[in-house]
């Protein structure tokens, strides 16, 4: 047996690169009552405070935290509740993500340190010893957008040792997000996992698109570079991309083992992908038949694009072949709860029949991880 | 035609959530002579740093900002040449990433805020205007290591769309790494989809697995949560993970339409997965055709796993089906340097025939894309 001859190198040294690097705190600590410890270590800081608004209540967004002997500045919370928490460090005015918690999600230029405090509602966000399906970036083509842009596509657990075929459950996002968004900051991977394990979710593939028909992709995954995240884009809410849609249905029919009508598409969005579900499932009202309307943007001030014209007659095509389901859900503090309240208003006076969850809460991703969570519960079944 | 009744919401309010919460400033800024100007908005902090391995030259890691009248700190650096940086702030003691760049990496536990400067090798790193392959998280059966572990496979534009095999490339991450490295820190699926398109390789699929077989999945990615990554883990290097390798190989050639046979398949890996690449390319002669050992560990202190023993007699048995390639890379600086070269003067001795690569710099992520870079234009062909 060969030994090599030199001297004796310590296993550390083979790590990738960074080793060395590490932070010097462990933080946020989740106690065992809930309860959440933050630490920073900065000794020449001379105010670090926490900000978040999942942990504060409205009007109460930071809390300060205190310096010991060591310079390491900590703060520890209430007991709280299960939920994805998002929270970043304030250190002398400057916005700054927790540098000893490695997880974070951006919201469209921001970034947020994060954590789940497990039980309930919340163990849907986790990823538990459940089997996992796929989570595919891939590229289709628009013919109608003229370019090639990029998806997430979701394919249950069992799906690559199957020949059968599954539901298309297509799901949207909001304004300043993109083809990731659902994924991070929706846990969609996670909540279908676990509810598919857990029987209340039938098995179904999840498409994710890019909703903003001026982009290919999600900002650094163009060949346009590392830009600034903004939702400041052209065409957005033009009907461009409602018009587009097809595109990616005919994409996903052709590469998935998919259920190629009605019964088996399903499509929901947040904000102004509620807004998107809305106007794509009555311009194309052979194509869906569970339709989830997430905080939608119901309204669009300014365009005149034909697919927003006669909305109420629309609605009403569209139910003449009645839904399996038509489902809206707002928290009663968003600012679209009166424009979802007029949406209802046009639905009750035709008789149009739908589902109506209201929440706590405003335009924030804590309810539409909820509204994701039940409205996969209720489709394909 | 109806008309929404209610007042007005402007467009920014449909924003997913996080609009107004974006930074203050604009960093990195990549100047036209390819310097770079980073800037954090911070008036009360006293002392604040750029710092970076890349940027600076060996022993020179940082450079002091300046603070302008409003606040404002920045730093311009000479023109850099072209390639992917890495940085952090340095803010009165305290490690932090730039708020203003939402692009990071993670590197084991340490967080970076990247930027690339275009031209020459660094246009590989880059997305470019080019077909894309897909990229896949997806989860395979372990009999060998009794668990379900994650691994992402990255398949060639036009994949599918064929009806073609084609070749596998298993590329293996370091220690501290995982099934992730590899397409963050090294952009692989951006140096494969650029090497394709310019017909410099072949179209292949690329294996990304994890190789710490205690380990299921990249942390925050296991049932055990978001735990901080260490490169403390139990089994590492011991053989456990290369006697497991055929589990990987099987479920690709199952799922995937690959060219099942030894013309068909590469494999290499960086320090820790150069190693695993030595051992189980000898282990399994009738396995891999072409074998990169990019900055190799190719020694291991303390194991008696037999997978270990009679490294020459092994090598030799691989070699008498002479393999098409038998690569090895390496930093003039690199602490492997030596084990690399008596590595060498095991295969000189015995005439068996390698190409030998090496290159300035030490133990480095700048190497590890330059040996893909070359190691992936060699192979298949």
């Amino acid at each position: 047996m060969l030994l090599f001859a030199f001297v004796a190198i310590s296993m550390a040294a083979f790590a990738q690169q960074a080793l060395g690097e590490r932070a010097q705190t462990s933080s946020p600590a989740i106690n065992a009552d809930g309860s959440v410890t933050f630490r920073f270590f900065a000794p020449l800081a001379k105010e670090v405070k926490v900000v978040s608004n999942e942990i504060f209540p409205v009007g109460h967004h930071s809390a300060d935290m205190q310096k010991d002997d060591k310079g390491v500045w900590s703060f520890t919370t209430e007991p709280l509740k299960p939920e994805l928490y998002m929270y970043n460090f304030v250190v002398d005015g400057a916005k700054i993500t927790d540098p000893s918690n490695v997880y974070m999600i951006r919201d469209i230029a921001s970034v947020f340190s994060v954590f789940i405090v497990g039980g309930g509602q919340a163990d849907l966000y986790k990823v538990n010893g459940v089997a996992h399906g796929s989570v595919t970036k891939m590229w289709y083509d628009s013919p109608a957008l003229n370019m090639k842009r990029r998806l997430t596509v979701y394919t249950p657990a069992g799906y690559e040792d199957s020949k059968k075929r599954y539901p298309v459950f297509y799901l949207l996002h909001g304004m300043g997000g993109d083809e990731e968004a659902w994924m991070s900051l929706g846990r969609a991977s996670q909540i279908l996992d676990n509810l598919i394990a857990q029987g209340k979710a039938e098995p179904m593939i999840v498409v994710m698109t890019n909703g903003n028909p001026s982009q290919e992709a999600a900002p650094g995954e163009t060949q346009y570079g590392m830009l600034t995240p903004t939702t400041n884009l052209p065409k957005t809410m033009d009907g461009a991309f409602e018009l587009a849609f097809p595109d990616v249905v005919k994409f996903i029919d052709t590469h998935f083992r998919t259920i190629k009508k009605k019964q088996g598409r399903a499509i929901a969005g947040l904000s102004m992908g509620g807004f998107h579900s809305l106007h794509i499932s009555k311009q194309y009202p052979d194509m869906f038949d569970y339709i989830g309307l997430f905080s939608a943007a119901v309204t669009r001030e300014g365009s005149k694009a034909e697919i927003y014209s006669d909305l109420e007659g629309k609605l009403k095509r569209q139910f003449s072949t009645k839904p399996a389901l038509y489902y809206i859900a707002i928290g009663k503090d968003d600012f679209l709860y009166k424009a979802n309240g007029y949406l209802r208003s046009i639905l009750d006076r035709n008789n149009l029949p739908y589902e109506y969850v209201e929440t706590d809460g405003g335009h924030i991703w804590r309810n539409w991880r909820i509204y994701l969570s039940q409205f996969a519960t209720k489709i394909f079944k």
